[in-house]
């Protein structure tokens, strides 16, 4: 075998994972018959100059696809039926799937997702929406009916649905105080699709961005598949320090700023006042564009949220997202971004790469719920039943547990963040609620050291929420014998 | 100015772009304070190892922003108002448009998109797509008021709804001879989404892969968006030739295939069933995965189309996708790939990370119209109507351009493909086509040499098909004079 390949050191590849398929492409290539033999694994690493280990692998994954066959004594030899006449296989599926750029969701969340999936009975305090009970489902079951779809359903305009945007125009200015124009809005799926198309083609793999810690973005791989650099800014009760930026920006040069100031997801906190003056101020002395993810604001339960940063920013620094997800229903997939036009246009092009647009339909349905004079008597209603849920939860935590948990109260959103005051093993705790039949999301998802806990009130059914903590107490309990 | 700095030629950003960024990281940090001079263009040249001009770009940019100021006599320096007291400034917007890894759309397809938003009195043979009248909006719309939506709106299985892929599992045996399993189907923004997903979750950059010459791909930046080198299958009157995928892998290892064998956009032509068995052949002898587009076979005018590469795949070899867009309507956005389910579970996980899935609404929409009565009907309608417009097309060419064009007739489809036989500059005629109100596809977006034009007859309303193919003769003949 005349070796003039190398494997390329630098290939996000492993190593063994080149050699195999270079071995597999020369055997069907016929540079080596059926039944012919390869080197020994000493002999093909000195002259790869890899490890014996690193060759190990390799014939090991080839013999694990009935290519090749060792038998002590006679060395490693192509297999003969495999190649035989027509020589047929399978595509290798798995290096396929090993090998592209994303990078696989959270181990958490998966196992999550598969057991919510298996059991439908668990108490879910994990998934971050609202219940059928909260949804403005029989709202919007009756506008379809009032109102059948009749647009021509052709590609549409990639910005978004037209309609929807002029709602969210005034929308946006009557509950969020932001003053926009419909060209300057990009319809998303959902706010996820923002960030996505945001980290994607604002940003170039290698530029470092700042993200509030815990964080919501840390639930995201999102950022290390756009081979983004993470820099931590820590959040306290009131938010995150403005300060921090000047450093990160100092030493690491970060490129945008992350931030969820209004009820954080997950720590229900909101940047107070003076800081969200600050931040703007050094963001806009650094040049730095801000990236506002508001997707609960509305959620406020004295209907008062704080004034988003957008409508403060008056040099346009702030790129700001919203969604119906958190407000109304995550299964529309509607979200919001208004940016600088530019933005809009070059995002809104590169999502023609990625799926064409949105579906008109869910945006009409958007569009029309908006519009309609159930909308904020929905909001009042959603509200005050989710003060009720956290009200609920907040009783029922300080009842089971009083000293194991500290918290503070949230006034808005739809999660309540914990700390357990004890050593306790997090996976040790996931998987014991899990047999009790409850689920929540361990706190080092967001990024947080462990011994932390995000719980969701707005999803499980009311009349669960205090039996659930019952059961989290059990199995809080129960890991710490 | 020390500079230990030094610009990196192989970023994907211009030279004077980082040039430019970096003086302006270093005047916002104070090393050069308001009014003081910067280096001459030819010093700094010097000192970083650059050309003049690039210098002058550099400069040129933050004086456009403001930043500095050039007084012939008295050097470059920095602004005082600008930076005084709080210096504050908006972020460079444009640098983080540009700096993204996203190629824009082709200039052809964008000045198509302007075009027809600006004026939709054009007669559109541009747009891939079915007119209104071609699309069952009726019986969408009736089907929604009858089913308003009941379910809950929340976050979906990530492969799509189920009842969704339940319906396709019995459509795809129906009509595709392809059987398969819910749990094999993943449900995506159209064929767009799971093309966008192939390129960027099972190839990594760097790879090549095969794509017929020409084809719709190459009017996908997608592909170089994802850092893929692209190599050329030339389609004949039956397809492209399989034995050409022989001497891709061998010269540049092609990792997969991107083919649409029935009715091929932009040519409209079939691989014939020899090919497809051979195809099938060469690729499982190199293990090479094929993915198959399909959005068209469903409008083979005679109800008889070719059986797809995927019923005839015994090895598992080929990912195949297809739509609602060129058989329903393209605004539902619901396309589908059917796939090993390895393959399905690590596309739907990273299609979290990008959009979080589909909206279920249009997803229900999809699986009622499938399931209903209305979808045979519909679909024998459209055939006879797509025949019928081209007819109309084929007999206006005929009659205005007899000599001047050539092209084979299509048997299914949304497309006619035509040669020009006279020498002509492609943008001239794009123009003027658009002047007297027609527009159309210039050849070279999909990869052809220049004289080639694609017609859409799906498009524009029956009764504009003659006029526009006599406005297009017209144009022809001015731009030849
Ligand atoms: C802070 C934050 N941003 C964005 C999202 C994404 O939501 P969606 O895409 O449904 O709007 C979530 C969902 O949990 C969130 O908590
Ligand atoms: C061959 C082919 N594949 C895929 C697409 C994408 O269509 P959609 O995403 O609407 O299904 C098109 C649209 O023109 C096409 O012609």
């Amino acid at each position: 075998m005349i070796i003039i390949w190398k494997p390329d050191r630098s290939s996000s590849q492993t190593l063994y994972h080149q050699i195999a398929d270079e071995i597999e492409r020369r055997i069907s290539y016929g540079e080596f018959p059926p039944g012919s033999l390869l080197p020994s694994e000493r002999k093909l690493a000195e002259q790869l100059g890899v490890n014996r280990s690193t060759v190990i692998l390799a014939y090991e994954e080839l013999r694990a696809l009935g290519i090749i066959e060792s038998r002590t004594g006679s060395g490693t030899r192509v297999c003969k039926n495999k190649w035989e006449a027509t020589p047929k296989h399978t595509p290798n599926w798995h290096r396929y799937v090993e090998g592209g750029q994303f990078l696989p969701n959270l181990s958490y969340l998966r196992r999550i997702r598969e057991a919510l999936q298996k059991d439908s009975s668990l108490i879910d305090f994990a998934s971050g929406e609202l219940s059928s009970q909260l949804s403005p489902g029989k709202e919007i079951s009756t506008q379809m009916k009032e109102n059948p779809f009749t647009e021509y359903l052709g590609y549409d305009n990639p910005q978004g649905f037209t309609p929807l945007r002029e709602e969210l125009v005034s929308y946006l200015s009557r509950y969020r105080n932001v003053q926009t124009t419909d060209s300057s809005i990009l319809i998303t799926s959902g706010s996820q699709q923002s960030l996505y198309l945001i980290t994607q083609c604002l940003l170039a793999p290698g530029d470092a961005v700042a993200i509030e810690d815990p964080s919501y973005c840390y639930s995201l791989p999102m950022f290390q598949s756009a081979g983004l650099r993470l820099f931590r800014l820590p959040v306290s009760n009131n938010g995150m320090n403005p300060e921090d930026i000047r450093a990160l920006y100092k030493k690491h040069r970060i490129k945008m700023i992350f931030i969820n100031p209004t009820f954080q997801n997950p720590t229900g906190v909101c940047l107070d006042p003076t800081r969200r003056m600050q931040l703007l101020d050094v963001a806009s002395e650094l040049g730095l564009p801000i990236v506002e993810d508001d997707p609960f604001s509305l959620t406020s339960y004295d209907g008062k949220p704080p004034l988003p940063l957008k409508s403060l920013d008056q040099l346009g620094s702030v790129l700001y997202i919203g969604s119906f997800s958190k407000i109304a229903a995550s299964g529309l997939r509607v979200g919001w971004m208004v940016a600088p036009h530019s933005v809009v246009e070059r995002l809104a092009d590169a999502r023609q790469q990625m799926d064409f647009g949105l579906s008109v339909v869910p945006q009409k349905i958007a569009a029309q719920f908006l519009h309609s004079d159930n909308f904020l008597p929905h909001l009042e209603r959603l509200r005050m039943h989710l003060q009720y849920r956290r009200d609920l939860l907040v009783e029922a935590l300080q009842k089971e547990l009083p000293n194991e948990l500290s918290f503070s109260i949230p006034q808005g959103g739809l999660h309540l963040w914990c700390k357990i005051n004890l050593d306790v093993n997090d996976n040790q705790l996931f998987e014991e609620a899990l047999r009790r039949g409850v689920v929540f999301v361990p706190g080092s998802v967001y990024g947080s050291d462990s011994g932390y806990v995000r719980f969701t009130f707005a999803r499980p059914k009311e009349e669960e929420i205090t039996l659930g903590v019952a059961k989290f107490a059990d199995a809080l309990k129960a890991v710490l014998l």
